[in-house]
């Protein structure tokens, strides 16, 4: 191997092989993956979850993990949040020209770790090479497929009275990205909650029809993922705004950075929403994992506004929360 | 929608769900994609194959397709070679900041025109926007599900004896791809022979343990993927350079670009491996297909020289072909 990525290895040819064989299989390696075929030949039974997610980090590590972590974390917490027992996972890298190759064994040996923390196999994959300027190091993407456990998770079941609860502090993910963009901040107080939410959605699909709908609240964080559950009702949500868990940390950081912690990416957060008699059990439930001690009831669905999202603030107003308007976070997954 | 996409379509905002709500899901829709959820729940039995490639050919656009049509046709033809019926397709977007939207909608409507033809659906998928120059316009994910209906395809199952057979003309996507980088032609005498392949594999299913293995001779093109297989059997190819059909136009193309269309990649061929007695019928299956009617027997498998994959030159002599050694064709997929 080269102490660089060249464009040769995405010719398909001998370099390409070389990759694969010295880097890519010692480290990710198993059964599956190892034919080396076009296509993975998996066993499965009954219905199945599939979903796709491509990871353009900047930077492509930071406090907490790494483009490697998120990109396992993201697609095994997309099917979990869907209902599935995540199983495999594809992995496709789009690499550019000059990138250093001990940098991608360091992402390789992250993602096929978060792969065995998360009990999925990486099972089949894709190397291409750009050149120099027409990509930012690195880009992955991952798709996974899992077996549906848990029918029926739509935002569709949910109903006033129900409590949104929240798996942990809000808006880490976001703030450890952007204080590494803007402080090369690498190690910290205010590491990402980047981590695979599988244990925590399946101990939830116990609670049966009473688990209406689970998210992860990515993208324009925990508001914005309201907001888009909330439209797909006839209800709205209340959001306590003083119930929501933040971080001192990570409210100093965003106060200074201009940004709203309940519009920052969460990586390992779970939005759940469960009928009323059943809400202690699940928060019970989140709180006996580590991955859930500091969950929190933070809001509860309401017949008035339908569609909308209602923050009751600590002032002891109401507003009206709407989707992420524009890029306040550019390239946080 | 704005003319061209900004960074603000991928912050997982209002932005986002406009992109998706007016161009995306109007364009790809169909009941499974609609649930817009983190995952897509679908139906299974049995064993399953699972593949996924990215795509970042240069130009977007080339004679005889464009960067939609390959994503979609790339994974249906890995499904369709390990032995599968494509059923569902993921969609993942890179899009670089400034991209028309336009030319995104064209990509968009061959994604659905190509699916339509190969018979799958696209049930799920996920957006990005990366900063101008940080990408090359768009690049594709695909990742792909099928029923494994012809399992056992491997190339240890390969015998000597047994004959090669290739479904069409060689070379035709580099070529065509390479023609259009170089003069910006984008109509003309020589299209790429991108298409999906899953009718012609699947007619090739019905010979049972006779079909030994199949594979779509993309990046490296024929030789390096005949050697792929050689190289995991205790047999050789040869090859009968003579038998091996390239068109008069492409030829005179890899003259001209210094390129051996040997090498050069297809996006709509097959190279399948059958058992002595079931050669004729495997090419008469391929032959009465319209993408199968260039058809030919192109070689057989060898005792001698385990491993490797000899070619009977024009001239009567002999030689050793190897994988592709550098990047001949650099994004040609």
């Amino acid at each position: 191997m080269d102490s660089v990525i060249t464009l040769d290895y995405g010719s398909g040819g001998k370099k390409t092989a070389a990759l694969i064989d010295e880097l890519i299989v010692p480290v990710l390696g198993n059964p599956f993956l190892n034919t080396l075929s076009d296509g993975a030949v998996l066993p499965s039974s009954g219905q199945i979850v599939f979903s796709t997610d491509s990871f353009v980090v900047s930077p492509w590590r930071f406090p907490g993990g790494d483009i490697g972590k998120l990109a396992v974390c993201g697609t095994v917490n997309d099917i979990a949040v869907s209902g599935g027992r995540p199983r495999f996972i594809s992995l496709s890298l789009i690499l550019e020209e000059g990138f250093p190759t001990e940098d991608l064994r360091e992402i390789l040996r992250s993602l096929r770790r978060t792969a065995d923390e998360a009990g999925v196999k990486i099972v089949t994959g894709d190397t291409k090479v750009v050149e120099r300027g027409k990509a930012d190091g690195i880009y992955i993407n991952t798709s996974g497929i899992g077996e549906l456990v848990c029918p029926g998770l739509t935002p569709e079941t949910m109903r006033p009275g129900d409590r949104v609860l929240l798996s942990g502090p809000a808006g880490d993910h976001g703030t450890a990205v952007m204080l590494a963009r803007h402080s090369g901040l690498l190690e910290g107080e205010l590491p990402s909650d980047c981590g695979p939410m599988h244990r925590l959605c399946g101990s939830l699909f116990a609670l049966g029809p009473s688990l209406r709908v689970m998210r992860d609240p990515t993208r324009g964080g925990n508001a914005t993922t309201l907001c888009e559950l909330a439209e797909k009702t006839a209800c709205s949500v209340e959001l306590d705004e003083e119930a929501v868990p933040v971080r001192p940390g990570v409210r100093s950081a965003c106060d200074l950075l201009g940004l709203d912690p309940l519009y920052c990416a969460c990586e390992g957060r779970i939005l759940a929403v469960a009928a009323p008699d059943a809400a202690d059990e699940a928060l019970c439930r989140m709180r006996e994992l580590p991955e859930g001690s500091g969950a929190e009831i933070i809001g509860e669905v309401r017949e008035s506004h339908p569609g909308k999202v209602c923050l009751r603030t600590a002032a002891g107003g109401t507003r009206i929360l709407t989707k992420l308007s524009g890029a306040q976070l550019p390239r946080i997954c």
